[in-house]
Parts: C-alpha cells; structure tokens; sequence
C-alpha cells in the first residue's frame, strides 16, 4: 500500500507550488517513494472526515498503514526516517538538520504568513496600511539577513542536501520575492533547492492539479 | 559533562515561566538529565558568541559533546531521543507524539505570538487597535476550539504524557488567560501539565534566576 497524501482539490495559488502538499512531495520524491493523493476541497477540509485526519483542517496529511498525521514537518521527518536521502547518518547531524526543519516552520515561516495574511485577511480593516506592511517587512528582513550570514558561501545549510534544506527552501519560497533578492545567496540558494531535479517532479505532479497548460519552466 | 543550556539572564516576564528555556528544562526533568545553564544578557544575545550558537539570536540553545543545537523543539526532541520518558516506544505513536510537537510551535504558537507581539511592538503605530487585537484574538480562539475538540476529555493529546504535551502546554501558556479559560479542557490540560513533578521542578528552577522572593505555589 502507498502512503496517501491530502493535497487542495484547486490550489489558491493555480499552481505555483507554494502550498505545503509541495513539501511532502518533495520529500517522497527525494527518496524515491511512490504515493497517492487524496484531493480535499475547501468545503471538505472543514469536514469531519477531514477533522479526523487533522484537527486543524489543512493540508498536507499523511496515512499509512493506519498510522494518520498532519503537520508538514511531522510528514516530512517521518518520511525522512524511514528512507535515506533526507537526513544524514551521524548523529550530531542528523540532530542539526532537525533543528533546520523547526527553524524553518517555527522561526522563519511566522513572520512570512503573517505577512501574507496581512495582504488578504486584513484588507478592508481599519489597520490596513502600507506602513504596516513595511513594518512585517522589516522583520522578516531581519529573519532573512540572519539566515543569510549563517548560509554563508555553503550550498546547504549544514553539510548536504537535507531534510532542513527542503523545509528551508519552501518556507523561503512563501516570502515575496521583492525580500529574497536583496540576499543574492539566499536567492541562489532556493534556486539550488528548485534545480533538483525530485523537486521538479514534484513540482510538476502539483500543476498537473493546480495549473493549467504545460509546466512552466 | 552535563549539556549546558542558555537562558535569559533576566527574563522579561519576571519569572513566570514563559521564557522558552522553560520548555528544555522541563524535558530535562523529565528525563532526569541534570544540566548546566549559561546565562545570557540582552546584548550578549545579538553577540557573535551567541549567534555562533544560534544565528537568530535568540534562547534557549544546547550544547553536548561538540553538538550545539538551538530551536526549542529540536532540543527537547533530541533529549526525548537520548532518554527514555518523553516519546512511546511504539513507532507509530511516537511519530504522532512529534507531530504534536511541530503541531504546537507551527500551528498553535504564531498566532499567540502574533497576537502577545501587537500588545508591545505594536505600541505606538497607527495600527495599534483593540478592534485589531479582537481579530487576533478570535483567530487563537479558533485554534484553541479546534484543539479543545480534539483533546475531548482526555488527559493527554494521545495516550500518555509526551514531549508533545509538554511543547503544547508551554504554548498554551503563552496564550491570554481569558482565551483559555473559554475552554475548560484546555485549562485544565494546562493545570494537568502545571501539577506534573518535574514541570514544578523546572519552574522553580526558572524562578530562582529570574523572580524574587520564595516560589510561587
């Protein structure tokens, strides 16, 4: 039996591959593991069947062989453990590529969906403004500017490609792009990450969802 | 040698407990692990020494036979891993143990963090509002049903007490009083986590580096 992943029926972003089912696959694709898709819309992921799976009502989530969980960073660690390719052998590695995946969703990616919350939840509210934005810009400016002087000159964050790097890199992904040019390397760094070629096929199986046409390029 | 941990040199919340060293303190009581704390100023946390340590600059960080480990979750599940008490030994129930872990930092935490960040960084700007922090407040009470329907009447968010409760039970603190008492699970899952041996332990432990006068009952 191939894991089942739950993926949106219509993606809001019509295929750019920034919703978080590109992350889990991603990962299956890294170490080579077929899997399934169960497509959820909007309505089904406030659905009991749906709560079931995650109590939060998104996406991604993941069962296998009556195991069930969401959070991506769960999936993308679980799927990390049971194949190689995502996280290296030593220990004291292993651990710091851990610690990039928490970096990633806990650190780096609130201030980035907060930001872009902000575009759509607040319009209309009375703080709505251009000043505010430029405030949540600033902050993640400041997230961006650390990371990007620990990065360094290295292609990966801590020795190879891991399981940090591909949490890394879609987080990175999510902010605007306006933000990630002014640190050429960090830039440079989500291209390495978008040249794979297990993000590719992965890339291209959500637009066969989410967009429309051929994959663009 | 034991790990050594940072620690706020003087926590801003005066010794309630907020502080994030908490989290890996009170993992280490769990476990038994005894451990050394290096106490770090303000300024020493923007410091090249501590942000050889962790590059945001932030507490609490891990360091143990040449590993240095910063994010909360990433340490409190890497002695979760070193130690028996905090993670099932079933791999299917420890896999959901770590989803609740990354369920508290990614899904719960940014919005409570969103929502303590606009009562003091927020001060001052044209968006500082009660109407806004009525918005953010009603977006932490839709986690917080979400959880509190989860979690039922159970006592632990799947079978026994696990570093998933712990991560959780410390985000929720985080969280407004007044939020959490409109679910009195929740509260008393809080209460459950606040009885616990080594939670006290830890507190106390807090508390001497940061409150003044005997431990608070």
């Amino acid at each position: 039996m191939r894991p089942i992943m739950t993926a949106f029926e219509k993606s809001p972003d019509g295929g750019q591959g920034l919703a978080r089912d590109m992350r889990v696959r991603w990962a299956f694709e890294e170490v080579g593991q077929p899997y399934e898709v169960r497509l959820v819309s909007f309505k089904g992921l406030k659905a009991e069947a749906h709560r079931e799976r995650n109590p939060f009502g998104q996406i991604p989530t993941l069962e296998e062989d009556g195991l069930v969980l969401f959070e991506t960073g769960a999936i993308v660690l679980r799927i990390a453990e049971q194949h190689p390719g995502l996280l290296p052998a030593d220990p004291a590695a292993r651990a710091r590529a851990i610690m990039w995946m928490f970096a990633a969703v806990s650190t780096m990616e609130p201030p980035i969906i907060e930001r872009e919350q902000a575009g759509y939840s607040d319009r209309g509210k009375s703080w709505y403004s251009t000043e505010r934005f430029a405030f949540l810009e600033e902050r993640i400016g400041v997230r961006l500017g650390e990371l990007s002087a620990r990065l360094g000159e290295n292609d990966w964050l801590d020795g190879d490609f891991s399981a940090g790097d591909l949490m890394m890199v879609m987080v990175l992904r999510r902010a605007d792009a306006r933000l990630l040019e002014e640190f050429p390397n960090l830039h440079a760094y989500v291209e390495r990450g978008k040249a794979r070629p297990a993000y590719q096929r992965a890339f291209a199986a959500q637009w066969r969802v989410n967009g429309e046409g051929p994959v663009p390029v």
